[in-house]
This record gives structure tokens, sequence and C-alpha cells, in this order.
């Protein structure tokens, strides 16, 4: 067993406090704000709800299911641009809303699964990482979250970067990345 | 007039959301991620918010006025552990609460100055900084609650960095800093 391995109440915690926590931030923000990004090929705040939401769809709860399974074939990879086309049209209160839905419906399905310490041992097969267990997966689900809490409070943040004038030096965030 | 100055509204639509944001991101949670640090001579989330707490006490509406009163000596210097006093014996709840209520008054505060965008270039002395406009001190205010936002997530993922496995490579928050 993983000594690192965190509980499952402890990842749980995380991941249901996400779409509360982004609808806390986004929620009526000013529409420039919403869609700023860091530049070309970076995600705009309403970009990173909607490939959340996509991860909820295809991903995660399907890679938990695909691991206690026993399925030797590596998972389908995760199309990181799909939320471009599944977005289209949909407000952001629209999309924050379906978030909150659909990771609600996720964490009662992770319930209902009522995962061992054992369970997390369970191997999976990654289409470029290879052999990864259910513990990770789990682990990796919430941190993804807040990588991308992180990455919207980032985006926001460099809106602001010629605007702070001399502070600029003290804003850490303005310099990552 | 600074093109990149935003406007009044946009930044207090930020400043309005943090309190409310960290509300949903952090009550509750359990303890070792409230007060997980990245290291030594790092911050926990607790410690963010008793900053938090402090700067809207003693730094922003305070250096607000000073630019406003034509003052000319350099601003105090802000006190960038008094949390460490000032939070002992403190809940984070309480903590979070206490940041709502002083982030809610100043932002009243603000709204009776009614600032315009010619106040917006008035100049202030940093002790360090040196010559700063009002604007710039608007947007810094801003700016420095998403940076801690950004901070507390980066905190909370960077524990379970062991956990995630393989996929840590994926996950840029844990190679920040």
């Amino acid at each position: 067993m993983n000594p690192h391995q965190p509980s499952l109440d402890d990842l749980v915690a995380i991941l249901a406090r996400t779409p509360g926590t982004l609808a806390a931030l986004l929620e009526g923000l000013p529409q420039a704000l919403v869609t700023a990004t860091e530049g070309e090929q970076t995600w705009s705040p309403y970009d990173v709800v909607g490939h959340l939401i996509y991860g909820e769809q295809v991903n995660w709860v399907p890679r938990i299911r695909h691991i206690l399974s026993g399925e030797t074939r590596p998972f389908d990879p995760f199309d990181r641009t799909a939320q471009f086309r599944q977005s289209q049209g949909k407000s952001l209160a629209d999309l924050l809303r379906t978030f909150e839905t659909l990771r609600r419906d996720n964490l009662s399905v992770l319930a209902g699964m009522n995962l061992t310490r054992t369970d997390f041992e369970r191997v999976g097969l990654h289409p470029d990482l290879g052999e990864v267990r259910l513990g990770q997966l789990l682990a990796t689900w919430a941190v993804h979250d807040l990588d991308h809490l992180s990455q919207i409070a980032r985006t926001m943040a460099k809106v602001h970067t010629s605007a702070v004038g001399p502070w600029r030096q003290y804003l850490s965030i303005l310099k990552d990345r």
C-alpha cells in the first residue's frame, strides 16, 4: 500500500468543492475576463469549464470502470480540444450548471463503488504513461481540478499585467509561464 | 490616461468574488489540507486567508486614502507575517467570515469614494517601488487576490505530488515553483 495515497474522503473533499468554487469565481464575471486567454493556444476560463465537463463525461469515471473491469487494453485517449466544439453556443452559466450536475452524479457513482484501499492498487494501462493504479487516477482527478483552477486565476490575473505597473515584480502569478 | 487601465467595475467584479470563492474552496476541507504548505517559509491556505484579512485591515484602503489625501510621505510598509500572530486561536471558518465582512465593508468604502478615471492617475509613493498610481494600486489589489487563490490551489495540489504517480508529468501545477 502506498503511504502517500490520500483517502477517498480526502479526494472527494476536493472534487466536491470545485463546481461551487468555479461558480463563485466566474459566474457573472465581465465577458472580457471569461474569454481572456494567456495567448495563442491557451485556454480561457470558458474553455476550461468546457474541458472539465468533457472530462466528467468521458474520462474519469469511464477510466475507473475500465480499471475495475480488469480490461487489459489501454484507456481510450482523451480529446483535449473537445470543448471547442461541445461548448459552442452555450453560456458560461449553462456550462457551470452542467459541470455541477455531472460532478455530483459522478461522485454518487464513485460512492456507490465502495472502493477499498485494495482497489486503489488495481492497475490499468494508460495509452502514453503505461501502468497506472486506480489510486493514482483518483488523486489525478482532484489535482487536475486544482491545476485548472490555478490556470483560471492566472489567466484572469494576466489580463492586468500592464495595469499593475511597478507592482508586477511582487505578483508571482504574472511570471508563472 | 492608461489604455490598459481596467474599469473600477471590472476590478470590483474580481474583488467581490474572492471571499465566496475561498469559502467554497476551503470551508470544511480536511485540516491536513488547510494547514499544508509547499515547504519551509511557505504559507498554508490558513496562513493565506489571514494575510488577506490583514491586507483588508491595513493595506489597500489605507493606501487608497493616502494617495487621495495628497500625502507625499511613502506608504507605511506592509507586514507580510502579521497573520502568524493575528490568526492564532482562530478557526478557518472564523477567518473566512472575517475576510468576507472586511472585504464587503471595504468595497462599500471604495464605492463611496466615487473614483473617476482622473483619480486613477493620482500618484503615491511606495516605500520600495517609488511612484505608483491609484489605478495601479486598484489593479494590484485584484491581482493579489488571484495570486493567492492560485497559491492555495497549488499548495493543495502539491500535497498529492507522489499520489498521482506517472500523471505528475501532465500536471503543470506540480512543477510551478
